[in-house]
């Protein structure tokens, strides 16, 4: 029986985090995979980045294809699934997909970013990419003309509210309280727009439609508003994000929030197992400093392999696979 | 008398670090001032970079002058001058450059990078320019068909050695073991190359020439070489770089090695102080590690003035000014 194949390192996730381990961890001629969902975690699905260094203007889509070229050409490989498990096994980890496939290396790097808060009320589930979606800059397009209703009180939210009012013609903001966490000047704004309608101290109950979103039951808080359903044909979901690592907390040292803690040099509490970007317990979340990370994960894991198996020390400039 | 201009921030250093904390710093409308050298620092002298994500393959020049037109466009001004000194004074900063001039601001990054090592050699301040140089990416086309010699042992002397031979007619490798610090596959294949000669546990001495490079004069260590002077239109110093922070010595702590002693998001030991890339105490200097961390930097020194004097928090995403 042929020997199973033992990878140098597993990245799990493809955001600007992943994708810069992959490219360094491939530099250092590491036999990598990458396990990720999709190619630019939530960067892939920015309409614009401006702050990028070295780029004035660019979609996150462009971006995220850029990297991902850039990692294959240093020789990393890529299976597009969602991680369910992983445990330690005689000097290797072992990961486990949704398909039940296992994939084994030496080195982890931890590089899955933020996921979108859900409501966790009846029907969102059923009706998710069915009118209920997570990201006015991916679907904003798709509800030209309609009525939708966006949840949350912070930036990403009121921001949602202000690119949709240009697109859909009615959009209502709910929330539950009525005061915002987002920036003052920006909730100004808003409020001045035409097709926009304010819904404070409101939460969604419950949401409805077979098929196909078609209205959302409000419950009231405090003095809330009258109206106890809403037809809409969207809703944006924008509550913020979580690190989604209930998978991992028998395994590495998580905070309060739920993110990896980590060393200032991406180290886990786990030796071998390393963490950049987002999911991180790291203060600020911008793609170049996921990026920046990304490098410090995979140039310590190439130091942790070399430490303990004897791996020849490779400069970084080593040339590129002529894949 | 007018009121001395006070900035929000000034940034001493030009390269991706402190060109990255400048787009971040003018996205949230921090009055900011570089204060550099160069443009691009080390990065803006790499021949080629194939390890910064999104780009695979960029001139140092050109992802410098891309960082560089962001950062304008954000606002940041640029002052092409040395700094000398720094002063903490009634709440602000004070530093002079090489003129004597004073700028102040309310935080400083120092994001200034790491300098190339000298000999410290009678004539090697008289000759720099004129001869002997610190960068063979740079000069190198300058000696097309000269004789020059490389200083140094590890992997960017002996890499200079390799490419400076497909230009000049002779090139000798001083350095003062027999040892080299560079990958051995890389000191294998340059002693193949038939116009190179290595002259091992020698030390350049003395350098001498009127206006322009004509020799070096070499001390033997141990059983070194006969050859007592070598002719030379081209001197090569490839050996090392340090952290430039005498100036600094008693302003915020440094470590062994002369870096700045930085948190993971760069505060320094003063406060209002923070630092960024390689000058810092980080492990790890690349290109996209700085860029990173100069994003850490100036987002911690916009929540210091926040904190400090009340400064309209602004989100990220604020708008270009149309300059």
């Amino acid at each position: 029986m042929p020997e199973k194949n033992i990878y140098d390192l597993i990245i799990v996730g493809g955001g600007p985090a992943g994708l810069s381990a992959a490219i360094y961890a491939g530099r250092r001629q590491l036999n990598t995979l990458v396990l990720a969902k999709n190619i630019g975690g939530q960067m892939g699905i920015s309409d614009q980045i401006e702050n990028y260094p070295g780029f004035d203007f660019v979609t996150g889509f462009e971006l995220a294809q850029k990297m991902f070229q850039q990692a294959q050409k240093w020789g990393a490989q890529f299976e597009f699934r969602e991680v369910e498990k992983i445990i330690s096994q005689e000097n290797t980890f072992v990961i486990t997909v949704g398909s039940g496939q296992e994939f084994s290396a030496r080195a982890v790097i931890l590089a899955f970013g933020l996921t979108s808060r859900n409501l966790e009320v009846p029907g969102e589930k059923e009706l998710q990419g069915k009118g209920v979606t997570y990201c006015a800059t991916c679907d904003g397009p798709l509800f030209k003309g309609k009525t939708v209703a966006v949840v949350g009180g912070g930036n990403s939210a009121l921001e949602s509210v202000e690119y949709l009012s240009k697109l859909a013609s009615k959009v209502y903001l709910i929330h539950f309280k009525n005061k915002f966490t987002a920036v003052p000047a920006l909730v100004d704004r808003v409020k001045t727009i035409d097709n926009v309608e304010f819904i404070c101290c409101a939460r969604v109950e419950k949401i409805n439609g077979r098929n196909k979103l078609e209205s959302v039951d409000l419950e009231n808080i405090d003095d809330g508003p009258a109206k106890k359903k809403l037809e809409l044909d969207g809703l944006f979901v924008e509550i913020g994000y979580r690190a989604k690592t209930d998978w991992l907390k028998d395994f590495v040292e998580l905070n309060q929030s739920g993110e990896i803690i980590s060393s200032r040099d991406g180290k886990t509490s786990r030796p071998g197992v390393f963490v950049a970007g987002d999911c991180s317990d790291s203060q600020y979340k911008q793609v170049v400093i996921a990026a920046g990370q990304g490098a410090v994960a995979a140039l310590q894991v190439y130091n942790y392999l070399v430490q303990k198996q004897g791996k020849k020390i490779l400069p970084d400039w080593g040339k590129a696979r002529s894949t």
